[in-house]
């Protein structure tokens, strides 16, 4: 049985968090924390989500100092923001904690990252050189020796474990940039006021179009250049993404499959569709990333889906763990 | 040609009055106005509603003296906050304007109600006296020679058109006090930044149940005491409303059938269903209320719909003017 | 480990029942079934419901004999059409297998009800004395005791948890019929293709007046007359009651919180708020019913919600079982 | 005064076409018909559509032979079936009617499309050769001579209006073929009853990849050749579409803006965003198609959006009226 503690758990990926780690049965949650200035301090986690109500009926409390919390912890689940997570990573390590962190702060190993797209300078080059990128369908092996594990954001997700075998394989003609089209539900804006978040504003829509966050985070780890347009979606949860690509000269459709078969073969939580393609539907509120594909002559059509809050953050957070402590894979996801 | 000043114009049921009087061939609107606070000021309000663009340009004016707006303007729409308009009411009607105000300032004639359920102590008894509450159907006569009108609140003037006229014809035994169940869109709750409003928060829920401030709205208008449970929607717009009644004995389907039309036979605005009820999607983005009933023993369910931002706000303010200024009552509406 | 039989398994409450049932440690799911002239014979479950796919990927079987299926069952579930579970169940009972019911055709001791509002002839006048009403928080002690157990339709679910302590207790003035105002998600209609059910007609409506199958239901089962009035919301799932009552005199808000807290302590399915009311997206997926309520002078609103496929269909009928076979009451539900 | 008589008024289209030939000041509607075979003959056109309930309320008749209703008519409005509006077309065009068809029976000059994209054999080649591809603001002038405009479809509305300019130009690197993803609202697949349409089965969705009948209706009018992927999306109304292009070496951004508003300077119902991107809601409920782009590098991004059923179909239906007959262009529609 190990102690863990979920900082940051007000949001919306804090909650499904918390309520994966509630069932597991190697796990124990010690606290819920929130910053000290936060209002929702002292309150239940119920009350903000009150799906929780009789399940996780624990308070929310004000973190201001982390030893008050780290006695006898095993695993720390940052739910926070990126500058956050960026300094609370290194005194959890320094505790002795496995620190498993839903944040931007240790995704890219590359300093001018963060400061271009999060706006900070960061402080941890080593802990960057360190971190293990948490795509866990493919860093088994690395999860299991690591201290710190930054798990991958949701659209580069779904994005990764749809192109990574093919590129990988060497069937696609990266001259041409893959084109991927994707479309999140709101929650991926995390839980706040907004007017761009209001009910009567949101509408189907792209935004951040060439310079989201996950653009660079998606080129970088896979080793190539795309095109990244993201959409808000009239929606609550889910994220699509239909992906364009040109194939190299004579790569059919059988080698497609086949290399999709043989990466995920063993990888319960990516769902290979052999007719027809994924809907958003099928994976709202399941732990899965669902991938099909369609060619016509030289292109390739991918579709991944995913729940941006869970395989595209807390399952995969929870999968991470799994991975690292030796647990069934799916423990408490499925 | 009357020139028409649109006072607080930034907010959902302003973009759509300004839609209205744009294309309303007897009105020229001479300026948009927001608070001089507002982060809207200088902004076109086709930025703020792009669904205008190309059809109103106009820019939002900051306001802080009324009197750089009022020369030569014959009406004035306040589309404000409560206290707003309780303020600016008097200024414009010493100017001579007609004043036509969306706001609850003036709907009751009853000081206490302000304190009660506004938060504010009216300062304009005589106001108040003075004040023609625009229930458009019932006032026609008196619309046509006031200077100040008061447009209903949203749920009251759907509950009205449903109750009035039966309640006049002494058909209901009000011992029994009628239920009135409505759902609203979220756009009800205006265009604001605030977690209750935003998207992945919004869930059908009632809401100020005992206290809302229609709830005496509507009671003092119908003379009798009512039981009024609001509900939000997950939608942005419309509102639904199913009224429970106890009839005085022997009350029949088609007395109930023949009041309802006799009151509303020459209401293009009210439209009977002979057969079926209402759905929401009939009235919304329409100026209507539509009306259906059913029977059963001693017992009467009314339902009535219509659009929380038209009929229940703008459209009924336009068909007010109409009425004021004797244009066809459907002038632009339809 | 007790096998159970799935009769009907295509439908939305079915795949349900087909998830929770999998997950359940002691059920061995022998087949899954749906009749012989569907069009669905054939398919994988997971075809149907995409979700389901990787989780349960078993084949809907054409049953024309239910011989072929009933060796070694110990319990069927019946997620079959009325008159379909009207001829199933003494066919299975005589097999002795424990049957659960999720349709109609055994909720009600009246031959007549089955002519009037279901529109065949009921032929077991003695199942339907034997039948236990499976409202599984009242009657725990019939459940362990009997074989065929009829799960409660879904509004009469909710409604009856809110109104039955209330009643029983003698707190309200029942001269005065409850109002129950009920909205239901569309997959209360059923899987099948329908207008009404396409996806640009649905629209917040009321439908049934005064004439819904489940009007009865509750009337009997609550043993006093009540107005009924289901609604259509444009929502795939989930039920939201708001129950308007007359207390009797002298009542107070603490003896209703008495009466709620007593009868359901130690019912885990059963959520009491003690402050704010329910929220639809509070129990949208999840096994519970939610009640709140509010009081003003001799009135009284409760507001009940529930999934309508879940604590309304087939989290009831697990919860059944689960009662029936001495499991932990919420085993495999939360 | 003009008469029209509108085929095939029973579905989305051919209601919102209705809806603005009832308010053109210059358009007769002689009669709305159906098919002899429909269910909806003898119905009144408003209760199928509710929102028209009180504005137009003429009945659905059954057409057998047409001559019975061509008396008098100048202009005939297709909303039919493709083969339909293929077998009535010649008749109306012998009776003298101008035929304005909203299917896609003659969109593309190849007898050969409409065997493989829309099953059956096209009998009029030389209707092929006459009739004038209604994409409004590229035809004026062929528009004006014409007794046969074959209005565009959705999807190719919007993809040729973001991408003819720019093409014509000789902006864009062809051999990189421009990558069209499209969303569309349900509505587009017309008011039918459908599993695929039902209310909790629709979810966000690509389909008829690489094998749509309105992809080689864009390739063949842009000349040139696309990828086009559509999806469905998880709302009534409206089309967004992101396209992705190689720009030539050396394009800049201030050369797409030029180009765009050259062509659309003087087209109203176009509208071109210099900052932000359009949105879908937007334009639901309006005759606009919303264009706006970004640049980085070589890549362009066009973003276009329209209301399937308006811009998308009967408001450009109208709006060629309106040019054919030397209406202003914007006539009843804004």
């Amino acid at each position: 049985m190990l102690n863990t503690l979920i900082v940051g758990a007000s949001g919306y990926a804090g909650a499904e968090l918390v309520n994966y780690l509630n069932r597991h049965p190697h796990m124990n949650i010690t606290a819920l924390t929130v910053s000290a200035q936060s209002n929702d301090a002292g309150k239940l986690i119920s009350e903000l989500h009150p799906q929780l109500k009789g399940i996780v009926d624990m308070p929310l409390q004000a973190m201001s100092d982390i030893s008050e919390f780290t006695d006898g912890v095993d695993v720390v689940f940052l739910a926070t923001a990126h500058e956050v997570s960026h300094d609370l990573a290194p005194q959890f390590l320094a505790k002795g904690c496995v620190v498993i962190d839903l944040s931007g702060a240790f995704r890219v190993n590359d300093a001018e990252f963060y400061q271009r797209y999060y706006g900070f300078t960061h402080q941890y080059p080593e802990l960057l050189e360190q971190a293990v990128y948490g795509l866990a369908e493919w860093q088994s092996d690395k999860l299991k020796e690591t201290s710190l594990i930054s798990v991958p954001g949701c659209y580069p997700t779904a994005a990764q474990l749809a192109l990574k075998p093919l590129i990988d394989a060497g069937l696609l003609d990266l001259t041409q940039w893959p084109v991927i089209n994707a479309t999140s539900g709101v929650s991926g804006a995390g839980r706040k006021a907004a007017i761009s978040n209001s009910f009567c504003e949101v509408s189907l829509q792209p935004y951040g179009i060439f310079n989201h966050r996950h653009h660079p985070e998606i080129s970088t780890h896979l080793g190539t250049p795309v095109i990244f347009t993201p959409h808000l979606g009239n929606f609550p949860r889910g994220i699509l993404e239909t992906i364009t690509c040109r194939l190299n000269a004579g790569v059919t459709q059988q080698q497609i499959a086949d290399v999709f078969n043989q990466a995920y073969q063993n990888k319960p939580l990516v769902r290979l569709y052999d007719k027809g393609v994924p809907a958003l539907k099928n994976v709202v509120g399941l732990p899965f990333c669902d991938i099909g594909f369609a060619v016509q002559g030289e292109h390739l059509i991918v579709v991944a889906t995913e729940d941006n809050l869970l395989k595209g953050a807390s399952a995969q957070a929870v999968q991470c763990l799994n991975i690292r402590f030796g647990f069934a894979e799916t423990q408490s996801l499925i």
